[in-house]
């Protein structure tokens, strides 16, 4: 056997997420994957870096599988990429350690949240989202609180379990960027690694406290884990897994 | 009473197609918005100016409907589109006269075809459709066949019922286009009208014979309704009725 390790694009508009689901109505991203590579004669269960939720959008997720050593890692890429058409894209693919673990080898992940004002393109709803802020100043100011070591307990999703709840955010930044002529605004975001929902959250708290509606000590009590305040995910249209660093 | 003139925009992508179905588990664009208009107590059906295929997309489709005489109609567009959101946009609204026919008074229709030869980008899947052509000479050469008044009874969709087949087509061009820094191709058509899929098969046959797949006396002999050698439709993801003039 060999280790693959492969980065993939994927439009999460298509399916029901990353993880496998109960749920039979609507794929998800690794079932579709698993079913291509049965087809290819490849029987391993795909592994990620992360699992983005339903409607989640990757430019740069990693996934890693193992293969039987005679099958050709250059015919993969091309056959997958066949098999994967149309929401599906693999980027990069090739050989590495067995012992690589796309999840928990990861140093750091990196998130694009995409955003504006109005909806005057119904071709881009599914990949922008539209939310109501105030000043970029007053956002990157609260996203300024997330930065450092956290425990971030009262910034996940309820019932997902997880070891520990610290996680450590090394880039919260709000930058402007023009699609198809608009300006839309985008939120980066870094970290060791994120929580289920957390960065919708977090996203949410900051453009709550841009349109007054809380305030900074607030966010600070909720990522003490001593009030919550704040617990409306934004839309996940806009969302993008686009960096895993190793 | 009084007669609305709008001038819409969608994704076909997230619809059954234009006109009304009996098939209930996708919405047609016409369902849609009449479920709208009806929230907002506007009775009348929706006529429009061509009803487009499943997964055909439109940025200059035209539809009327008449509203009640006290209905201010600078409201019905912002609620309207509050109420559309996201798949659905509308551009323009205005009244017109109550004589006003969208279909019949139009003058001609233009619709934009979009392609390009590879899918390395799942989040453009739904609005770039992807081709096998050769040169862009070839294309235009079998292009400048369709162009004048013909009988397209073998370039429609079979069991479409028309009064009559003949079409005038006034400008049948491709050129390029970049779309998220790739080159694409566009084909534009303009003509007093369309038949079911005419469009798409009139493409598919000149790229077929770009690929040197057909000739250019079997595109004469089909538009001569003497013998019928393309049938394919091309893919329906890269279509958008861009323009209806009056």
């Amino acid at each position: 056997m060999k280790k693959i390790f492969a980065k993939i694009a994927y439009d999460g508009s298509a399916f029901s997420g990353f993880a496998r689901q109960r749920q039979k109505d609507i794929m998800s991203v690794t079932e579709r994957i698993e079913i291509a590579l049965r087809s290819m004669g490849i029987n391993d269960e795909i592994i990620s870096a992360g699992r983005t939720d339903k409607g989640v959008h990757a430019t740069g997720q990693i996934i890693s599988f193992c293969v039987d050593e005679k099958i050709q890692i250059s015919k993969i890429k091309s056959l997958l990429n066949y098999k994967l058409y149309p929401y599906i894209f693999v980027k990069n693919i090739y050989e590495t350690d067995m012992s690589f673990q796309p999840r928990f080898d990861a140093r750091y992940r990196g998130y694009r949240y995409i955003f504006c004002d109005n909806f005057s393109n119904p071709f881009i709803s599914k990949y922008v989202s539209v939310e109501k802020y105030g000043s970029k100043e007053l956002i990157q100011e609260a996203l300024n609180l997330f930065v450092g070591k956290h425990c971030f307990s009262y910034f996940k999703k309820q019932g997902s379990d997880t070891k520990t709840d610290i996680r450590e955010i090394y880039k919260a930044t709000i930058y402007q960027h023009k699609i198809f002529s608009k300006n839309c605004n985008i939120i980066y975001l870094q970290a060791n690694g994120f929580l289920r929902s957390q960065v919708r959250l977090m996203i949410g708290a900051a453009l709550a406290y841009s349109r007054g509606e809380i305030t900074l000590e607030e966010i600070l009590l909720q990522l003490d884990c001593k009030k919550h305040s704040y617990s409306k995910p934004v839309s996940a249209n806009g969302l993008y897994l686009v960096r895993v660093i190793y």
